[in-house]
This record gives structure tokens, C-alpha cells and sequence, in this order.
């Protein structure tokens, strides 16, 4: 899939779709439908597009534009900004936990990260402009509809923010393996918290875990010693919410 | 990629190449490398590569015949059995984790889960032979080499199976949204544990979920309802790791 001409999007799939068209956030401009798919006979849908720019496809044309095999008989296009504006002071959140991407650059992850977070209930994703992976169509489509019910905010200056994070109460936690991280799960992540990531060759960079309050690290147990960044997210966004559950 | 003819597969990638050259599981066939490539650079390959057959490649010829991009300069074919031939007693095993994954088909999951497996500790894979993803060269790529450091098992009946590891003194936990289902992290995952998950879309076979002695489930915290089946794995993987790490 092609970088996004400015806010303009294209996704397939009947998650996708029933999420962006549930959303008051995004403008339609057109939906393409496949005659007689599996997105034509879901019920759901049918309701959704109602008075929406629909245009029924015969199989060889839709075929040709959407060839992955993941379309499910619909995909559909529609502008509007996927990033919310500022940060809020989350002055009444009791438990509220950020989820920062530094360097993460692959959209396969970036999208199943915004999957995970949405699952696990974090509360918004932070991207610095410069240094990851910037919103395109792979990473909406890969996170299935998760995009529209997750706050996404991208920064120029991740110290910047972190400051006003931190005037705000959020203790902030790298995820980072070295000989001064503590196991992930001796960290409380109840309260304001932001959960710092980095890639998976890289880490984060050196001036952004310097501004962390605390680092932490997964152990590896096996050979490979590599985890993948959004299987990593996985593990602390449960144990975050297994921490939340016990209280 | 293709599905592989018999038991020879080309995997792509440094990571995947040390791995294998690693391992003496495998017969090494050929090795495609690019010549002033990333792959030829690293000293790590050079000494595994010594006495193999190596295939320098000029530019044109690689990138024609490994176009994905993720080649990094070297492709690695190979044959031998990825699969164990029998589950272990584990006799003297005190904290084992065998993980099931019942109708889960998707090459990526699959992969990915393979991986995750190896970075948390998990001791074996099991899949039915007939209800879940076949061992593909995919598979294997997406894995990152941590196939070869996993024990895998491939069976027929795994309602069978069940039964002899029950007799071992396993427990067996279905992860499964049912309201008789716990949360997952009141479920003790030290001791002798199989894991068992689902496709996202169909979850576990009734007949093997009615054989298990406990359902866990991870309760969904937002709207989109349907967690990614590695990323369930990350988090009930890594669950296991803290309670092994805090008894």
C-alpha cells in the first residue's frame, strides 16, 4: 500500500470499515463494494452505508484494485486527521497510561501496536515526528479498526513533552536492556504512567531514556534474544492491566 | 513465499542464516550471498559460512530472484525436520510450558508466535496436524531463526495428546472469551503447563476445549474486541515468566 496522499485513506476489510464508518471523525468520500462479497451480506454494514457514496464492484475490478486477499469484498476511502491535537493534562485520570513509539519504523508493528493498546486499554500513542514510522495506509490496515478508538499524537520534541507529562504526575518507564533495568513487573504502572518503546535493532535513543524515570527490561530467556517491539507492548500493556486488577 | 517442496526451505535474513549455520539440525544446500552486501559484512557469518556452499551473487541476479527486502544480502537453503518426533515425558521437569495452537492458519501469527514463544521460555509448540497453519517457509522467516531453538511437535489427535500429558501431571489451560472462563492471571502457570490458543476468529475447537482443565481469558478494554492471537501469547507467555520469576 502507497503513503497516503495527505489525509486521504484508503482501507479494506469489514473491521476496518464498521470501525471508520462508526466514527463521526472521518469524511467518506467512497466505499468500494464488492457485488455479492462478504461485506455485502454483513448485516452491520449494510446499516452503516446507508446514505454513504457506495460503489458496487464487479469481481474482476475490485480484484484488480485489491489484490491482497484481505479485502473481504470492501475497502474504503476517507479523509480527516487521525492524530488529535494536544496532548490533554489528564488532570482527573486516576489511571491513565501512555504508550511512546521511539524508532519504531515498521508499519507491520506500528499497526499491531494500536491494536494491542487498544485491547489492553491504554490511553493514547505518542510518536515523535522524526524519529518513527509515520501513519500510512499499512499501518491503519494493520491495526484493524483499532486506529479510530485510540488517541494518537504525534510530537517534534519527546523531552518537550515528557516535562509537561511529567508537571502533570506521569512517572515515565523506558523499556530498555541494561544492567540498570528492572524486571518489568517489580515496576508499578497503576497511576499516570508513559511507557517508552524503542526498535527493535535500536532501542530508544540515548537522550530520550536519558528523561526516563525508570527503566525496565524483559529478560530473555531463550537464544534469539530479540522480541519483537509490539510483542513487547504486549507484555507490559497485561501486566499493566493485571497490576490495575489487583489493586 | 511458497510452501516448500518436502522438508527443503530458503529463508532470508542475517538472523535466520545464524541461526541455522548454528544449528546442526539442518543440511545447508546453499547459500545465496550478495556479494558487498550487508550479509557479507557481518564476521559473525563469515566463520559459520567457512566449508559451506556459498553462491556469491552480483546485484541483479539477488535482488531478481529476493525481492521482499528483507534479504539483507543473504538466503539460506536448507533441509531436515523442523518437528520433534515425540512429546517428552519430562520426567524431571519441574516448570515445563508447551504451548498448543488450535486453528490458528495465519503464516505471520504463526511465525511471530514461534518467536515469542523462545523469548519467554516456552519449552515446546505443538499444532494438530489437520486445524492449524502447516510449517511454511513463511512461518519460518517471520520466526527470525527462533524456529530452530524451539522444540515443535506436529499431531494427529490432540484430544490424545492431552491425555498422555495430563498423565505426565500437566495441566491444560484454553484461553477462551466464555463467561466461565477466569481472568488470565489468576490462573498459576508455574508446575507443568500446556497453553492453548485459538484462532482469532473461530477460537478452540469445542471437543479440545471441553478437554481442558481451566479456561482463561483476557478481558478486552475497548471497543475492537479481538486481540491478536500472538499478542495473546505475549501476554500469557510473559504472565507465566512473572510467576516463575516471583515464586
Amino acid at each position: 500500500m502507497k503513503k497516503p496522499n495527505n489525509t486521504t485513506f484508503t482501507c479494506v476489510g469489514i473491521n476496518n470499515a464498521i470501525s471508520i464508518l462508526r466514527s463521526k471523525r472521518f469524511t467518506v468520500t467512497n466505499i468500494d463494494l464488492l457485488k455479492n462479497g462478504r461485506a455485502e451480506r454483513e448485516k452491520q454494514l449494510t446499516a452503516l452505508m446507508n446514505s454513504m457514496p457506495v460503489n458496487h464492484c464487479e469481481k474482476n475490478v475490485f480484484s484488480h484494485k485489491y489484490s491482497q486477499g484481505k479485502a473481504q469484498g470492501i475497502a474504503i476511502t476517507f479523509s480527516g486527521n487521525v492524530f488529535e491535537k494536544d496532548i490533554p493534562e489528564y488532570a482527573d485520570g486516576k489511571n491513565v497510561c501512555l504508550l511512546v513509539l521511539d524508532q519504531v519504523e515498521d508499519p507491520q508493528n506500528f499497526g499491531q501496536i494500536i491494536r494491542t493498546a487498544e485491547c489492553a486499554g491504554i490511553d493514547g500513542i505518542i510518536i515523535p515526528k522524526h524519529h518513527s514510522a509515520s501513519i500510512t495506509e499499512s499501518v491503519l490496515q494493520v491495526s484493524q479498526g483499532a486506529f479510530v478508538n485510540m488517541d494518537l499524537y504525534e510530537v517534534i520534541n519527546l523531552r518537550h513533552e515528557f516535562e509537561q507529562l511529567k508537571k502533570n504526575d506521569f512517572w515515565i518507564v523506558g523499556l530498555e536492556n541494561s544492567i540498570d533495568a528492572k524486571p518489568w513487573h517489580t515496576i508499578q504502572y497503576t497511576g499516570k504512567t508513559v511507557i517508552v518503546v524503542g526498535s527493535e535493532g535500536r532501542g530508544i535513543r540515548e537522550k530520550v531514556l536519558a528523561s526516563c524515570d525508570f527503566k525496565a527490561t524483559i529478560p530473555m530467556q531463550g537464544k534469539t534474544n530479540s522480541l519483537n517491539v509490539s510483542a513487547t507492548v504486549a507484555a507490559i500493556a497485561f501486566e499493566r492491566l493485571r497490576q490495575l486488577q489487583e489493586i
